[in-house]
């Protein structure tokens, strides 16, 4: 983060027509905005993509989800059509929805919304195995770095995050009782919706899962041994796009723990995200907090897809009108008081 | 409310594409607002109004505040001119600001923004008796359901309420102490940032004019014993607006502590709110669990002018454009499965 531009925007902030501090987390947004981008005021982000990046997971064969793996494709043929949330959500914002086929079992057609880079046809079940081998991993990785240069070069100045995958909540869990410590019963949550059966079963397969992570294990290792094609490639995005200095809008639970991975290889790249929203998913509080990211939106959304991020797209944005449009004490001619 | 409107809206919600309650307040915001204009899906309100109550307040002598009044003026001055945070923020979701003079001190000019119906030059000093008379709480009331109505009849859609006036926050408090029965040390708080010494003299003004409230006093004698003005003004928009089917937002402390006068006319017209955001003064929540009402926003503002109701406008349009907008599981040929 660029520490010239945060202070000139943490001086700013003081200065503008408001008790001082009295737009709380829109400040804070508003410095943030100013160090990803190493510009004050930074810009207000106009042009925005939304990064949807969907798998499959051999993981739905041990039983960890109502939902056929199937949905997967409709869902990503819904998204193509515009009739998912996150089109609408998007359509609100401008936003151009940008799905990315990771590692679906089925093969879907590359066109102007759905981009086809599928490094293996779903993972391996991780219940009883390696999800993918390390070369794989760092293939998915590769590839979500890739996506970031290619909307960066497309000119967006703000990268939405989101995915799709069915089975994607149990890697996601496993991703982050191993990165927080915190045990699979803490961390797993009913995804879509699962009944208390199921969820016992779906904790006990994370819970097994985490414990074959190796001692010392690097990043690639935990991923390729818990993860999801689409948490790899929204960690690359996360690592490409902070080299690039675009700030990306972090979604819920799925996204948040893929940005734990990402972590591991950089915190400095988790300090270019925000924090779209908190999601009712147990491990989502906790990957929040290992991230140090406060949500912008909490509104006990479960749904993934970018739905929580895109809604957080107009506070950031307003975050950064506040910071460069704002009227000065000194232009309203108003002393600033005793408390300022 | 209209519960043909609402059953309809929740049904609906039920068969998009996404799993059953999955955009949480989202969800409950679309049946709300179907409720409200009595339509399924409710139109996403394009056209909105930022009605900005200003007034004075004559406990500003008795030193609950480090501001000079004269602030009231410069700041209405200030969104005349298009330089304030509500400004900024309102331009953002193309809003319009209204600002109504409802009894500031000074003489400002009659404009496109500013609506002089100032009923009188501030109050009285309700740490010494009275803020107003009876007559002058029921003129003020009208004023604001007039308001609503001209909004109305100018084809707005939806109207987020705010407030200036300096001193506000202590007949807020006042309001917020005694239709809540919680004690002023409970409720009153900092307001736009005073210290520890003025805090505790506030308080004590707070707690002592409440007591003066007789026993059984209705709603009018309330607001002419310790309200203002602007508190007046907000509580007739929000009685006129609900007549009219217009969804209000609310703001924070000030805002609340206003709807708190309109319920106790009409519980029936708080229905016809959503709250825009949780103010990090202490009252505002108590003032929300009163009203019954969940913020869309929670980023620790404290600002008023209508910053968090305009902030929440986005998240209202999208949870109306989800309803209105999204597949099916029918369209989108996708069994819901068990668990839909």
């Amino acid at each position: 983060l660029d520490a010239d531009a945060m202070r000139a925007a943490t001086e700013r902030q003081a200065i503008l027509t408001k008790p001082a501090g009295s737009l709380g987390v829109l400040e804070e947004t508003s410095v943030r905005l100013a160090g990803i981008t190493g510009v004050c005021p930074p810009a207000v982000p106009q042009k925005v993509a939304v990064a949807v990046f969907a798998a499959d997971h051999g993981v739905v064969a041990s039983g960890v989800t109502p939902w056929p793996q199937s949905v997967t494709t409709s869902m990503v043929e819904n998204f193509r059509a515009g009739g998912a949330a996150v089109n609408v959500l998007s359509r609100q914002i401008g936003a151009d929805v940008a799905v990315i086929d990771m590692g679906m079992v089925d093969d879907v057609k590359e066109d102007a919304v759905v981009r086809v880079r599928k490094v293996r046809a779903g993972t391996a079940d991780l219940a009883v195995g390696a999800a993918m081998t390390r070369d794989e991993a760092l293939e998915a990785l590769g590839t979500g770095i890739r996506i970031a240069e290619e909307l960066a070069d497309a000119g967006y100045e703000l990268i939405a995050t989101g995915d799709m995958g069915i089975g994607n909540t149990t890697a996601s869990a496993c991703l982050i009782a191993h990165f927080t410590g915190r045990p699979a019963a803490e961390i797993t949550g009913r995804g879509t919706g699962i009944d208390d059966a199921m969820l016992t079963h779906k904790t006990a397969i994370v819970a097994q899962a985490v414990a074959r992570i190796a001692e010392g294990a690097g990043p690639v290792d935990v991923l390729a041994e818990v993860g999801g094609l689409e948490h790899a490639g929204i960690a690359g995005l996360i690592l490409g796009a902070a080299a690039r200095r675009v700030p990306v809008v972090l979604d819920g639970v799925i996204v948040s723990s893929a940005a734990l991975l990402a972590q591991a290889f950089s915190p400095d790249a988790v300090d270019h995200c925000l924090a779209g929203h908190r999601s009712v998913e147990p491990g989502h509080t906790a990957a929040l907090g290992a991230l140090g990211l406060r949500p912008l939106v909490d509104l006990d959304l479960r749904l993934g897809e970018g739905s929580g991020a895109v809604l957080a797209v107009p506070l950031i944005r307003s975050a950064a009108a506040v910071l460069a449009e704002m009227a000065t004490f000194a232009d309203a001619g108003i002393d600033a008081g005793t408390d300022a």
